[in-house]
């Protein structure tokens, strides 16, 4: 397929056609995949979530520059993939592109794509999971996956990767429901952006104290505040908690506990220790294995997706219209329950 | 069977065993609601949703007390469902409990629900949609539905609605991200609730501005603003903007546009004008007709979750463990790519 031998090697606008083709939920677009899926695998997957207002994009924004031009070494090729599962009425999807178009223009180096929702929350998981490939395929070395929004829908889509950053910023602490333990117990790494605001110490003390009650391994927790955690007396943006238990010899680190990082994304602050934490994190993960194990959770989550999306979509394409409305009147006038109409619908193939 | 009559006769105990039942998604939990089924239909169900921190749980139990002790004439029973996506693990949910307990005691004329994940959103939607049947069976005449978080799912599983309520709260409506059209678009009533605290004066007027956005009928919008929109100046709790197209002289309503009501909810203030509102809409609901076709639209919106859940349960009855195993190999070999794996596991049945 010559679309697949043009994305892979390179070619903006054939992926740019690809990416189309799988939000359009194009046959072609599965085919394609299905040839550059044994060139996936080299990317380091970064999900960010967080509740609305903390300023993810302007982060990720950030984040894309740092890589691309303050990065020890070789830059890395960025991918970007921006989703959000609110409506295509608002052109937030849209908006978000044009302000980051000012940092990263013109950097092909760098791939930025939005997803707004057009169906179901399945149908945006399942669409984004194959844009990442794609992206993945074409050699972009790190590639973010950003969500808005905060629900468990949108933690689940950014949790699709192998670094999870969970975005808070002062002033949401104080509310009992402001930081869910739920959202805390995928992060890898907590940023607290904005930290230039007041509030930010509560912030982050109540973002500690909620990852000990997330933590599942307390007794290990406990154990790692004597030795540095909430010890540490630092500027305020270089409020880094750093890991207890990768210590400073560079001695293999046995397990993760996720650190808090202060930022101020729309000056760049912290960035640079934030990406420190980023690169730690890839480097745990592969020098304990987790990685692999990792890979397989996330292929198996994207497993899952795929098949509620594709029963769903066998099962519409062969029930017929007039059996569908028929069982639905019956349900309106309340002569059977929505079970049973579901159950009638699937049994009737 | 003698669960369904204990429950249609108001027996509290028998009703705490269904909904265990429905929520451990037991088939004689099932086979209870195909029976309750025909006695649904006469509650006014009203959906809570909006950003973590803005106050709906103490906003929902204010709104409960008023309905029992403050309402003109007969008391109504009421229902609360609390849905709490995120991890068990948190606890919020009985934390929530725990918070409204003191107001609502006591009061056998409430009857207090909370929902947390232990799967898939799906499922969580589906166990949701039971639990609000079996409460309008038991002749709970005002069911509250409230959802932490304000993801696209928690939206959706808020609008399983005949009213929906949006709630927001001063500076969170500085950011584009902080309320999104998305969520607008499902408001039939907008509450700005911790309306003593700065910048409510910014938020309702993002607000007012969002809805002239996401309003589907910006010309009756503008023209309605000639009328009386943002004209009133009134003291900042009562800061009510009323529906222009339902005028003072009580003629029927042709449209609804979402009023903004300002409260603050732990004081109480600003209750009873939210309950007008909200009354309101349930005339206006049953006066245009508009309940039925919402009724409906409700009623398709069941039927599309629980299809999806019986579709993927089904398969999974069926699936093997091997098959899967098997599959999955070589999926996390990169042989096959995903789609390839679940076309894989779905035509092998």
């Amino acid at each position: 397929m010559t679309l697949v031998k043009d994305v892979l090697q390179g070619n903006r606008l054939a992926l740019a056609r690809l990416l189309t083709q799988i939000e359009n939920e194009n046959e072609m677009g599965y085919q394609a995949l299905n040839e550059l899926f044994g060139h996936t695998g080299g990317a380091h997957l970064i999900g960010v979530t967080g509740p609305p207002g903390t300023g993810k994009s302007s982060l990720v924004n950030q984040l894309a520059h740092y890589y691309r031009n303050l990065l020890q070494g070789k830059p890395k090729r960025v991918g970007i993939v921006a989703v959000d599962p609110s409506s295509p009425f608002t052109g937030g999807a849209i908006l978000g592109d044009r302000v980051r178009m000012r940092d990263l223009v013109g950097d092909r180096g760098v791939f930025i794509r939005s997803m707004a929702s057009r169906g179901s929350l399945g149908g945006l998981a399942a669409a984004t999971s194959g844009v990442v490939q794609a992206l993945d395929a074409a050699g972009f070395e790190v590639i973010f996956i950003e969500t808005v929004g905060a629900g468990q829908a949108e933690v689940e889509i950014a949790h699709l990767a192998h670094t999870t950053l969970v975005v808070e910023a002062p002033g949401m602490g104080d509310d009992i429901q402001a930081i869910k333990a739920g959202i805390l117990e995928v992060a890898d790494i907590l940023v607290v952006n904005k930290a230039d605001r007041p509030g930010v110490e509560a912030t982050t003390r109540a973002l500690r104290s909620m990852l000990q009650l997330a933590h599942p391994a307390p007794h290990i927790f406990a154990r790692s505040e004597g030795l540095s955690f909430s010890k540490r007396k630092v500027g305020l943006i270089d409020q880094r908690e750093s890991n207890p238990a990768s210590g400073p010899d560079g001695e293999a680190p046995s397990l993760w506990i996720p650190p808090i990082q202060c930022t101020v994304a729309t000056e760049g602050r912290g960035v640079s220790d934030l990406v420190q934490e980023i690169e730690r994190h890839y480097q745990y993960l592969i020098e304990t294995g987790e990685m692999q194990q990792r890979e397989q959770e996330r292929l198996r989550s994207e497993l899952e997706v795929l098949l509620r999306e594709r029963l769903v979509g066998r099962w519409r394409e062969r029930v017929t219209e007039a059996r569908y409305e028929q069982t639905f009147e019956k349900l309106a006038r309340r002569e059977i329950s929505p079970w049973q109409a579901a159950d009638h619908l699937i049994d009737w193939l």
